[in-house]
């Protein structure tokens, strides 16, 4: 089974690195980019589907792998 | 136009910040997990699709978002 976490910085919190990228891309001539934001992306391997593993794996995307004042997460199985 | 782009480290390259997380989920009670890798996620806001924009976004994540030697990405026009 797998697992794939996408952690974004919430739309109301300033993302300097996505500022940053947005600029480079202009200068590079990419003057179409109106904004850029940038999170992490996690692909998890998981070694069996047990019965609350889904559960488990939400409470850990928001003690571990997000911080919820500034982050949003999604949390995709496969 | 929305484009997204997943970074990944390449799959022969040492991930240690993904070992770190699998890890800490082992630890924290998730004994499920085999492997974890984590790569960059960027959201990018086009202002519109113009004729070469595909290519000049593929150029760009090879040049710019990613660093080939060590890294993969995918690119999702929406």
């Amino acid at each position: 089974m797998k697992a794939k976490v996408v952690v974004m910085p919430k739309a109301a919190v300033l993302d300097p690195q996505g500022a940053a990228v947005r600029e480079a891309m202009q200068h590079l001539g990419m003057r179409e980019v109106k904004n850029v934001r940038i999170g992490k992306y996690l692909e998890i391997d998981l070694e069996r589907d047990g019965a609350d593993v889904e559960a488990r794996l939400h409470k850990l995307c928001r003690d571990l792998l997000s911080n919820p004042v500034i982050e949003d997460y999604q949390l995709v199985k496969e």
